[in-house]
């Protein structure tokens, strides 16, 4: 077999075989194909596309080209759920005991942040204590018996997915439907999932910036994951404005807090529902999305959710009494409200903007060595379609820093009002259910 | 000024412009655009095209990325002939002499063949004595006196071409028009060719398999020639045959002095007097094609074309008896016939095979550190359309070896005998002045 006519057959048309992208991920991987072989291959890709067939086994080479974690010994279905990325989402903290609570076991491998705030483990390390060095029979342990536990990626998981990843980043192929959906799925495959629920975002705010590029993604990965045994289930969601209320780490714990409360914004809570009866569904503890979403309201109602979050903390090294004084997580010094500048209607809030006004406070990293600040952040006090009068807070900055007039620049104008109302766009565009 | 930006403007469907242009082809010559960036760059141009005013940019851009031949010391419009390439093609042989009997000069620089037959420098080694190594100023001095010269290539000509050409080979990417037709103009025009004549080949034994694309690959070299201020005409010629009868660099001369002496093969004297004529025209010594085509007519009849082709000889070195005894060339010591195997007609004979049977011979190099036997080769006694009876010849091997079982095998595999008569294609499918 030889790379030329594998470029060669995808640039006029063809589907290319199993045996040949086998071919192509091995050499590509081991260093056998050359990079300048593979971007060209990439581009064809791009133009050409790729059939169902071809993306299921691309998404499974890739799985194939390293380790892959194997949680048989945990009992159920393991469902992992995956975002596309946005700005203050805080579903997975909610999601994680949320579902744990209604028996479906979550396994969760996750990682640092880069860009507007932390990653999961980040955030989770705003609890004094809280620690994702657990060894396997530890990891295994706790799952079977709480149902939820988060470890720290470990492994050397899909590396030909590392290593195209960074030769699209710099060839201009990122931007392709079936490399995007393999990659991720690939992903969540080899960290074990049995089945997986996505959350496609759209928006400004979002990768795909229209709701028609997001649903070919959520489309494409949902028939990867159904083609390749694993039950899979998207949404496709709003992702114009910033999720819920809080943008930063500490911040975005307490309003998980709230939310498992049945105290939460809206949105977050809606989202939370819809993701986590997705979740129910495919991890087989209920039979429809409506008997799903049932059991989710019950376990808030109850407390039994909040309860698991307090015992997933505790077994985890945490102190989990911050979930009852939320004062015992990292405090910023100084807090600022934002003044609205006129009386009216928020129109619009450029949820990139408002996240990287966030990461100028320190709540995110810019680069992979920068330190976050776990304390700062930003509160939005108003959303989409709420009314404003002159002088009211539009939002409250948390900052270890005496001047923030750039963070406050940024958010006034990135806030639009407008004199009249305008409704918020809907948070669910889309539910993919196969 | 990034590359991934050009990548993806092409990827897009967009023209790049000049100073981008000229900033990757700088960039890729130097080494600071690497390969993998290149290779999608070309993937995309394979996708999207150029326009014409992208291709003329290309070509200027790669004439510019190494050094140019200085041809201002030739008084007149130095006119150069390109021929995408076939099997048994003399025509630059005769049309040196040809059109320099008319005033033209022929100031040509050449290069030596890989494949069926030697390049033009290969067989006018086979003239004893004949040597290319002129300096510039006996080059120049030459085509001022007699208007032709040939000279081996030299210097570093269009480094972006053959950098260019290398990756494309092993990337899925040789066959766009706009990047194949910018590599032949580029080096035309930093041999310092001032206006330019093209035969683009057709058939089985040309690169481009269908008239449609070689309309396309003549049209887009006419109008990148006219663009960059050199006066450029093109043929569309058949190569489902050889041309002419002889195939072989001895040979070869042989027939190129059968043809200025008027008693050349059909093919090659039809297709001699059309580009011939062209030359004529954009080298500004007739105002029409007709005019041209009278004056090469008088030249061959006056036998001035013929001395002209002496003298060349004579200048450069070479024994010039051998345009009257043609005996004193390299001889072969073996001769054999290819008998027809049945009566009827020939209607196929694939240019392609019958070439590889004379290289088997020794008559062209299967690598470029082959040794070339100047005296072997193949006539053909036949072409399409002939009539034959069982046991006439089909053509003659000339070999130094006496074991030629292989070519005869070959060249009676190839060349097919039916019992209806089927007329040969026409020789010259298009004539593209514009």
């Amino acid at each position: 077999m030889r790379m030329i006519d594998i470029i060669e057959k995808k640039r006029d048309g063809s589907a290319l075989t199993k045996q040949e992208i086998e071919f192509f991920i091995e050499g590509y991987t081991n260093g056998s194909i050359p990079d300048y072989q593979m971007s060209s291959l990439l581009m064809a890709i791009f133009f050409q596309n790729m059939t169902d067939e071809e993306r299921a086994n691309l998404t499974m080479a890739m799985v194939n080209s390293g380790e892959t974690i194997d949680l048989s010994a945990i009992e159920g279905v393991k469902v992992d759920k995956h975002s596309t990325g946005g700005v203050g989402d805080t579903t997975t903290l909610v999601l994680g005991p949320l579902v744990a609570a209604c028996g479906v076991p979550v396994a969760k491998m996750s990682g640092r942040g880069l860009g507007h705030t932390g990653g999961t483990i980040d955030k989770l390390e705003a609890i004094e204590g809280f620690h994702v060095e657990l060894t396997s029979e530890q990891f295994v342990k706790q799952v079977n018996e709480l149902k939820v536990a988060v470890i720290g990626q470990s492994g050397n998981l899909t590396p030909a997915d590392k290593k195209l990843y960074a030769l699209r980043d710099v060839t201009g192929t990122v931007n392709s439907i079936p490399l995007i959906a393999s990659s991720i799925m690939s992903k969540k495959i080899a960290a074990g999932a049995g089945a997986i629920v996505l959350d496609v975002k759209t928006g400004d705010g979002a990768f795909m910036k229209t709701t028609e590029d997001a649903r070919a993604l959520a489309t494409a990965m949902v028939r990867i994951g159904n083609n390749v045994g694993r039950k899979t289930m998207a949404i496709i969601s709003d992702m114009s404005q910033p999720l819920g209320r809080a943008i930063g780490n500490s911040l975005e714990i307490v309003e998980a807090i709230d939310t498992l409360k049945g105290n939460g914004p809206d949105d977050l809570t809606e989202l939370c529902l819809t993701l986590g009866s997705q979740m129910v569904v495919v991890g087989e503890k209920a039979e429809t999305l409506e008997e799903a979403r049932e059991m989710l309201l019950a376990v808030i109602e109850d407390g039994s959710a909040l309860e698991i979050f307090k015992q997933f903390i505790k077994w985890q090294g945490g102190n989990e009494k911050i979930v009852d004084d939320v004062s015992l997580l990292p405090q910023a010094a100084f807090k600022f409200e934002v003044p609205a500048s006129e009386d009216g209607f928020i129109t619009f809030m450029e949820a990139d903007e408002i996240g990287t006004a966030a990461m100028l406070l320190g709540a995110g990293r810019a680069t992979k060595e920068s330190e976050i600040d776990l304390a700062v952040g930003i509160v939005l006090n108003k959303k989409v379609g709420d009314a404003v009068s002159k002088g009211e807070s539009l939002a409250t900055i948390y900052s270890n820093r005496e001047d923030v007039q750039d963070v406050m620049d940024k958010l006034t104008k990135f806030i639009d009002i407008e004199a009249a109302k305008k409704d918020a766009p809907p948070l669910i565009y889309e539910v993919i259910t196969a």
